[in-house]
């Protein structure tokens, strides 16, 4: 048995990330980690006539960068978990459709990047597969559109609210050698404390990431500074501070250690993105590009990345409901 | 390495389903198998001001039932993987809210009890877990309202529509000994044949169907005729007879061995239900009430279950693309 803790488990048998692939969109381009992606695309449409279709193909051509960065076949993968922020996770669905790939459909919000490393890891961990895609995607105008106001609306902003990333982040996990292991995972619980702001998920999820990160400190018996780097899938400015602050109040100093990958991809002064980034594809994007990138330098050697999520409909908030939220940590170790 | 097929896995470290719970609507307990579940409402609503947070108090209810008949507490549970058809889950996340259990979320339609079948046999028998949730709903006046018309509307229905499920099941997955060993699984991959008539999505899912049974059959050597029952999870009528027929030119005759769900749960000649059941509920109480009675019955010693899901949303379709669907199989033998 690998359970190390009510939450937290041992990947004992070594399982790799082979090969990453992060595609981003026009204004993320312009951001501070422009040169990280593998590509920036020029046309947030990709062509396509409608936001949904351009964000199953944004999904799709990710899906494909990584295989073709690691020289596979679709056939080399036995299973791909994937899934997005729209309703019925259509831009994986009708990405998969063109794949053929044994497909398990995920919905974990914006922590979906880390969910599906978490279980591709045990089906690899424990002997179902060689090799699993991890793939997510989010898109700033099918998410304005779905979540928020119509985008011919132009309504204005609250600072608290963050800006959908435009980009989608593939992993293809392994059991043979790739650029980093994937050691244990810490599955979140479902936590709701209140907030009930849709322009404020930085808050509603941070308390998710705090609920996580403990029990993975716990079970792991390791503390902040074990970790070069606890990166946070889509806290933006607002939770950040609220994690680092409430932290303290736990006895750990998150300081000099946490960043989060909605600080990380908009310039917070020139970009006009209020409180950061969000969305699926923000961790995915972050951590399949300029993440990687920096564990392929040696920069990082063991790091903790926790993507979270709003687990809410609008519907369901107007019907005044709280924000449910969620948050899944994978440990990174990079090996030799 | 427990594959043994593209699609399909053996699962060789002993998982069974250790107890099940099913809970159904008014209509559902007026059906054919109204004895057969573990409750039946007196009152669709639950007691709640709205149709979502009904659907999320009847999966409460399942999983809590399920607990109490497993003589199980919260904390023995290792992992919670749910899902539901209403955007963004939220029948499962605010049900799971509520619970002090690491949570996966999943998104695979009305496919979603055999997959978190699926997944959580691998948790287990990967030895990651030792107990598992698996937990799914659907209800009627939440997919009408969000898929088809308000109710209200009043609107006519087709012949080859099908009736939305109200009901929720749930079964618990263990390393101990329980009512019945899964044994393999085959996993689906995302198949779209052109069909995109929402009023028919027997026919637009029975392909994902017939290519996961074909996948079965030859990565386990196995014909229909090795199965006590081989059931799908909401082809209803019309569904149904597509893939007795299109597997009879694969050289399979499924007639006698096969059944579904969505054909079991209504009355065709009273119920007014033209070509069937459907929903995530759809399966998932057939398969935790009337089917895990028929095997404790002795009635059913090996069998397969393939729920079915149709992968879209109806803003997709109306932009003009089809219907992309997916079908889960899991084996089921009863020991001893």
């Amino acid at each position: 048995m690998s359970r190390i803790g009510r939450q937290t488990i041992k990947i004992e048998r070594p399982v790799y990330i082979r090969e990453t692939a992060a595609i981003v969109g026009v204004k993320e381009g312009e951001g501070p980690l422009s040169e990280e992606f593998d590509e920036v695309l020029t046309d947030d449409t990709l062509g396509e006539k409608t936001w949904e279709k351009s964000e199953s193909a944004l999904q799709k051509k990710a899906a494909y960068k990584a295989l073709d960065k690691a020289g596979m076949k679709q056939d080399e993968i036995d299973y791909a978990l994937a899934g997005d922020l729209i309703n019925q996770c259509i831009g994986a669905h009708y990405s998969m459709r063109d794949m053929d790939i044994p497909f398990l459909g995920l919905y974990g919000a914006c922590s979906t990047m880390t969910e599906s490393l978490s279980i591709g890891s045990m089906l690899i961990g424990g002997g179902f597969a060689n090799n699993v895609m991890c793939l997510t995607s989010s898109h700033f105008c099918t998410a304005e559109k779905q979540f928020r106001n119509p985008l011919e609306y132009g309504g204005q902003r609250t600072p608290s609210a963050q800006w959908t990333v435009t980009g989608s982040g593939c992993a293809i996990l392994s059991a043979e050698k790739g650029m980093a292991r994937i050691t244990a995972v810490t599955s979140g619980k479902v936590i709701d404390k209140g907030i009930n702001d849709l322009s404020n998920m930085g808050a509603a999820m941070a308390p998710a990431a705090i609920d996580t990160l403990l029990a993975h400190f716990k079970a792991t018996n390791t503390k902040p500074q074990d970790y070069d780097l606890i990166l946070t899938g889509d806290l933006g400015h607002i939770g950040s501070d609220i994690i680092i602050d409430l932290m303290q109040k736990e006895g750990y100093d998150l300081r000099n250690i946490h960043n989060d990958c909605g600080k990380l991809i908009f310039d917070r002064e020139k970009q006009d993105t209020h409180a950061g980034g969000s969305g699926c594809g923000c961790c995915a994007s972050v951590l399949c590009g300029h993440i990687m990138k920096e564990i392929n330098r040696g920069k990082l050697r063991r790091m903790l990345v926790m993507a979270t999520g709003a687990l809410m409909n609008p519907m369901i908030v107007q019907q005044g409901e709280s924000i449910p939220c969620i948050a899944h940590a994978v440990e990174i170790e990079k090996e030799g």
